[in-house]
């Protein structure tokens, strides 16, 4: 069991979630609420020399705990596949550059491309950056995606999945993300939370929404949905995680919204639903 | 490996395919199509007395493969949980009477409610009507959801799961379906199937469109989407199954269009794709 969360040490937002929000206007509205983390999406990025997000991030005191997102390694031709080796290379560098120890990896998926394939050829782009990630100390982190998504992101959709592909590339560099809206389903996921034990690098936190109306942009905040977040904490910090708790929501809904108002009602549903 | 199709011997449709048409126009149309099978959905069955349905569907000729659908177990009172064994001895009583030997299953979920206690509440309901389908040689099929409906439709999302609650239930009158749209992506479906053997029942087919616009209504003809559909045929025959192949095409799209085209189009698809 999980033990109530009282303070916000551990909260992390993800620059997604408050999509509407430039990466310095971000930083401010999370430092001046007492957010402690910050995970930094690649977009977040665009539009200022690389410098200038890192000085913005290092003057903050975030705690940078991610870069999202690398992967997308499956592809149809060698020239694609090698595409995608070159931008995950790119993201690790711009992980190092704004003190990210983490990319994680939405490893990717090809309509019609069987997901074995698909699986392999995930494996092969780990594999291919690792060097990179390893001469930046930077670590690489496998989230396993909903199966909702198999068909065009990720080949990779349950925790168990997750696990063998560590163990396939067998390097302490690789680990894997716990996302609760991807895995709640997931009938294995405490035996295979436990059996990633260490190599849990990163833990995100949303609600599924009934209905959902779109398939990528309608998650819940905390508390609004299905999933019984304090449980699977639970079971992540018993197999040794005691990292950040990362907000990541995809929403039309809130994004439409007054965005200091959505990042109170997120601290709310932190305390409450996490 | 399957062989190739090159008739419509096992054709079978669902009435939800070509939901426009009423129960009379569909028959009409799938005799003078020569489709073999249909599975009627209980929709099609309201607005006139079953004995006319019954009579409607025997002089067709056609096979009549299962009823659609029972199950939605799961409920938060003593109460709704009846209602639902009531409903389901009801869709028993009127699949005996227009001689479908099944009724399928999707065994139901309540947002919020752990998905444990979700398959407890679908085993107490299976077992509870489950005389009533005895003394009216019907069949009831678990039909595993995709991962997608595991907030409100059904607990048992994997072949694995619905395998277990075959055993679990441990009576020949209650087996599985195979559904390629809700298993596709299931890590585990060949190793599955196998273990499932002559406890499959009906064997559905679709496709998986991408990007899927809504979540209920955007499936898609075979051979348009990313499921790998001879291969999943291929592991159901081997593993003893040789019964109808059902096409279960909900689509706003398809149902938009004229539907005498649309079951052109379902016949084309059938051969090639499946």
């Amino acid at each position: 069991m999980s033990i109530a969360l009282d303070n916000y040490s551990r909260l992390c937002v993800h620059t997604i979630t408050t999509k509407p929000w430039s990466l310095p206007q971000a930083v401010d509205a999370y430092t001046s609420n007492g957010v402690s983390g910050i995970t930094v999406w690649r977009q977040a990025l665009e539009g200022r020399p690389i410098e200038e997000s890192a000085r913005i991030l290092a003057d903050s005191g975030l705690e940078v705990v991610s870069l999202c997102r690398g992967g997308f390694f499956p592809a149809d031709t060698p020239e694609a596949r090698q595409e995608a080796i070159d931008d995950n290379k790119k993201a690790i560098e711009e992980a190092a550059a704004i003190g990210a120890p983490l990319v994680v990896l939405v490893c990717g998926a090809v309509p019609g491309m069987d997901l074995e394939e698909g699986r392999h050829w995930i494996a092969e782009g780990i594999t291919a950056v690792l060097p990179d990630a390893k001469a930046a100390h930077v670590k690489l982190s496998i989230e396993p995606l909903h199966p909702l998504y198999a068909d065009s992101r990720s080949a990779i959709n349950t925790m168990k999945q997750a696990n063998d592909m560590v163990d396939q590339v067998a390097d302490p560099s690789v680990g894997v993300t716990v996302d609760v809206y991807h895995l709640w389903w997931d009938p294995d996921l405490e035996t295979e939370i436990k059996r990633a034990g260490k190599s849990i690098l990163s833990f995100h936190v949303c609600d599924w929404r009934t209905p959902t109306r779109d398939i990528l942009t309608d998650r819940e905040l905390m508390g609004k949905g299905c999933i019984n977040i304090p449980r699977i904490r639970g079971w992540v910090e018993d197999a040794g995680f005691d990292g950040a708790i990362e907000v990541e929501i995809f929403s039309d809904d809130y994004w439409g919204q007054d965005q200091h108002e959505f990042l109170k009602q997120i601290k709310e549903a932190y305390i409450s639903h996490c």
